[in-house]
């Protein structure tokens, strides 16, 4: 169960993540034909898709009517997918899974406006639930992401944030999109707040334990799985919870400081990320993973167990114990 | 009345535009302290507010509550901020109002990031009337705004478009918020969909008037007022009403064609947009515009005359009789 092609979701939801296939691919109807196949190569190249698969899980665990949920699972990757795209142009990079970013092909006028044409494209579907609560959510998850991003970029590279500001970073990046796919089937079922809230915190703890594994993955994963350089966000100044560990345990070395500065100087890098390793910062990291992993789970007791369920707490687990 | 400080609605709603600077003006609170100032200096530049003007106008036309008015009117102008910060950075004005751009402070990523963020913002906004249509309405005009701007960016400069494709252009660019605004009232109303489509056509022709006197003013105001050179469109390639109004009379010109591949050449715009004042197309044009705010005009009849009747129809008449 550790590949992504053994996940159960996958079959489970087969027909219905077909129909937010078909429905994130409408935008490119509604484009201009210069961008269309590049929009549909994005879209197309797809990733996981878990968002939508737990806007769809979250709907089948309240039993809230399925009609509704695939806009907004639609939505949630239209919105994921507009902020990959202004994160491209914004960090220069020219391939995402495997494929061109649209900024690889075009100049920044085009990728910016596309971005936002999707933005307001996922906007359009989120209010095809025909749930304002849901709507308001959405929007104001939108501008969690936005606000972390400019505040981020403000920060800058070469800062070591607190602890809370990690936090912090990771879930207005990651954390607050998995929150929002995870409380969409309480809001659609008109459950009670308390489930809303107890599943948005799953989403919230779920987000953040994957992005805590994707912060490890670049520590320990090996150049040609990862795409990019081993130790690459520590190169580019940013510093993630594993460093953090590290220097709580380690606040005698210094090298990070220097590093911060210089970033360029590849054999220190390589000699800081070699005693990472042999510190036992990556499994304190990872233990902190599992335990938002553990916590999580707890919240999904009270709800009838089914392959539904199952599902959830297979994507869960799979968050802590994925190779990529 | 040709003034804008002679307008009524500015007396008229003094108090609830006050609420809506109050509502724009939150938003400096929820970014990083590096922009919040500079995005005050933009909120605060304001203009004439036109557009929060004739959402309040529309819903005392319909009697609907105002404080549900309120958060659309500052939505609607957001929406409109959001579209120039996008806009002056794509453009690479550094001046807008009189007032430095947020693209002359800050570099294209933040200028971007923080764009996104006040779409986001509009569209929470946008939720607080509790009216799911409108704000489907909503953020379909995004969909359509950006749209367009994509459109027009692939099109480029120096293209000699059909009467149809301006009047598209104009639509998705000025007239289509100007709807928004307008159809606002009605929905909050609960008004029959005959007068949704009504004030929204009202709307629709109103910005549609603006913008053709927009793109006259380009030809007949001076440098001084405009803040750019008289007939600065057609320099940087963009073909308006007034040249495809005399592209109509004088077939036989061939000058536009040499100017469209080489706009640089100063003589000849000069004597192009001599002749074209000469030959009665300035006119030509505003009758356009004129017949279109009477057609306007004849769709708020069934309404009662009030002062809010009369601050509407006085905008409309402003907006073909302006000097800038």
């Amino acid at each position: 169960m550790n590949q992504q092609n053994g996940l159960q979701y996958r079959s489970l939801l087969k027909a219905e993540l077909a129909e937010v296939e078909t429905r994130l691919l409408e935008v490119t109807s509604a484009v201009p034909s210069h961008i269309a196949g590049m929009l549909q190569e994005i879209i197309d190249s797809g990733g996981k898709r878990l968002r939508p698969a737990l806007v769809l899980l979250s709907a089948h665990l309240c039993q809230a009517p399925l009609m509704q949920a695939i806009p907004i699972a639609a939505a949630i990757e239209m919105l994921h997918t507009a902020t990959l795209v202004h994160d491209d142009l914004i960090d220069g990079a020219t391939l995402r899974r495997g494929k061109p970013t649209l900024n690889a092909h075009l100049s920044a006028t085009p990728t910016v406006l596309a971005g936002d044409l999707l933005f307001a494209r996922a906007a359009v579907m989120a209010t095809e639930a025909q749930n304002l609560q849901l709507v308001r959510r959405f929007s104001a998850t939108l501008e969690i992401i936005c606000s972390g991003e400019l505040n981020q970029f403000f920060i800058g590279r070469g800062h070591l944030p607190t602890h809370d500001e990690y936090e912090r970073r990771i879930f207005s990046k990651t954390a607050s999109l998995f929150a929002l796919a995870m409380e969409t089937g309480p809001h659609l079922a008109g459950c009670p707040a308390q489930q809303i809230a107890d599943l948005a915190r799953f989403g919230a703890l779920l987000g953040s334990a994957f992005q805590i594994t994707d912060d490890v993955l670049d520590f320990v994963s090996n150049e040609a799985t990862l795409g990019k350089p081993v130790g690459s966000d520590l190169q580019q100044g940013l510093v993630t919870l594993p460093v953090l560990v590290y220097l709580q345990q380690h606040p005698e070395d210094t090298r990070l400081a220097s590093l911060l500065r210089d970033p360029a100087d590849a054999g220190q890098l390589q000699g800081f990320v070699t005693d990472l390793h042999t510190s036992g910062a990556i499994a304190a990291t990872m233990a902190i993973a599992d335990r938002r992993i553990e916590e999580a789970l707890t919240l999904l007791e009270p709800f009838p167990i089914t392959p539904y369920r199952r599902a959830i707490e297979e994507i869960a687990t799979f968050a802590v114990r994925r190779p990529y």
